[in-house]
């Protein structure tokens, strides 16, 4: 019987993208009860009907006080939760969190993303991470050093003295599309290819970014000339044009004093792409750790939902 | 009458790229005495019928022999004409030229596109662009510099010592428009501004990415950053990105070492673009002057002809 089933539920914790919907069904101590996600990503609704989708995604479940982050806290999401700026901790994040009632009275409460003000980088934001970083503190109270969080738009986070302190957002993940399947190099890269991570035309081209300062600009073309002078296959071209973003990415981040010998890198993401970051770190020669991105967006939401009250 | 208007005529230059076909009637002195062009680019054609189209836009000029430069020469031209290796001379290339007579036995002479052999970087090739590098060292034989030759993809090559000594390629212009029109940039970016080159937006972003140092992969995304948070225009935000991206070419091209104080530099192209380049440089404290292409393309065909006996 769901009723008995679901007799501990305590919160609902919501990860709202841009492309998913997904919910958690969590107890006192945010262990999970129950997952339920959906296709109504922010992008989707395209400005409307958040409720509507939020209440039939969770319509099994108790009423009980729902927490979100992500997309649905931006100026096309349910409600727009202001920017906090950094350096930002835990707690003045949750300080800032959004508070609003449905229209049955359900209290929900939206995490905010971070701004970064900076007169000589025009200034960054984020939205959607900021919770997992907020996970990774809470998993390591004491961590001082860099958050890589892999994807579409790469975010670095410098965590410090329990605040996050700077982040950098670079454009990777589109870069590769782009690159990979847009330009004119879509004709010299496979579609796909196994083991990039593995490949060692993938280690190459971090080399030649990271260790040998090739500028990502100045690397691109290469990937055409190998396929025409050498014959290279699509497939490791594949992985060689991996390698000059990741890698490009890398370099960027140590050029902006980002990356330094001494601090400790906590790569958090999906299996394949940490798995691509780690071996690129492993190029460059810095030891990275990798989490694992949705159990810490839990622990991020129970964190904020534990200090405003709702758990 | 057409024969007498021609009477004088000893050659036909032809530029023969992926989009176009423009043949050029010139007398013994290379001067120009008719013009024709036609959208049978090599990339239109497909691989077939090069002879035809050829002969079609010049079927009402003397029959002379041709020199062209171009895609013609490429693995989907007319006729596949080698790459000569860097270091080369103008006499190096025109011992290089690939020549051929037409079935109805015109002679004609394809010019060779270069390649850059290097264990550091892959390689690097150009095919079109050298011929207007060897206008340039026609036009001023004792230049030692650097000559640059902006587009979609952008070439920079350095010539010393009457040699193209070493070149390298940008993929300015494709990165330009892929992010402009494909990535998400494109909500935060008007289609067209007037005037990029005297925006103070465009010398923001040169700033940023050669004075400043902002890495070309960390600085794309605060286009959208100054959309979201100061408003800042489509218009003034494509003249910014237009900076940050030919702003990132040339601190690439310092990184590996292809820009210093001492080096003069030319910068070969159409009006438009070459303004951006110019206006670039002065942001960055080079000095650059503007040469025309066109002009330069028919001078260096004519300097290959002539050094191989054609005219």
């Amino acid at each position: 019987m769901p009723s008995d089933r679901f007799a501990d539920a305590a919160l609902i914790a919501v990860d709202w993208g841009t492309t998913r919907c997904r919910a958690m069904l969590l107890d006192r101590d945010g262990a999970l009860l129950a997952e339920a996600d959906s296709a109504d990503g922010i992008g989707a609704l395209g400005g409307a009907g958040h409720e509507e989708a939020f209440e039939t995604l969770v319509a099994s479940w108790p009423k009980l006080p729902a927490i979100m982050a992500g997309m649905v806290g931006s100026r096309q999401g349910w409600h727009e939760a202001a920017y906090v700026g950094v350096p930002t901790s835990p707690d003045a994040l949750a300080e800032g969190l959004l508070k609003f009632e449905t229209s049955d009275h359900r209290p929900v409460a939206i995490v905010p993303g971070l701004v970064l003000r900076s007169e000589a980088r025009d200034g960054d934001v984020i939205r959607g991470e900021e919770t997992q970083l907020i996970g990774l503190m809470e998993e390591e109270p004491d961590f001082e050093g860099i958050a890589i969080l892999p994807g579409t738009h790469s975010k670095w986070a410098a965590i410090s003295n329990g605040e996050i302190t700077t982040f950098q957002t670079f454009l990777t993940g589109e870069m590769f599309d782009l690159l990979a399947r847009k330009s004119f190099l879509r004709h010299s890269v496979a579609e796909n290819a196994d083991d990039i991570a593995g490949s060692p035309h993938f280690a190459l081209a971090v080399k030649r970014t990271i260790a040998e300062g090739l500028p990502f600009l100045g690397a691109i073309f290469s990937v055409r000339v190998r396929q025409l002078l050498d014959g290279v296959s699509g497939d490791d071209n594949l992985a060689y044009l991996s390698g000059l973003v990741i890698g490009g990415e890398i370099a960027a981040a140590r050029q902006i004093g980002l990356l330094d010998a001494d601090r400790p890198i906590r790569i958090i993401g999906s299996r394949t792409l940490a798995r691509s970051y780690h071996a690129a770190f492993a190029v460059a020669g810095h030891p990275a750790d990798t989490r694992d991105g949705s159990a810490l967006v839990r622990r991020g939401l129970v964190r904020l939902a534990r200090a405003n009250g709702l758990l």
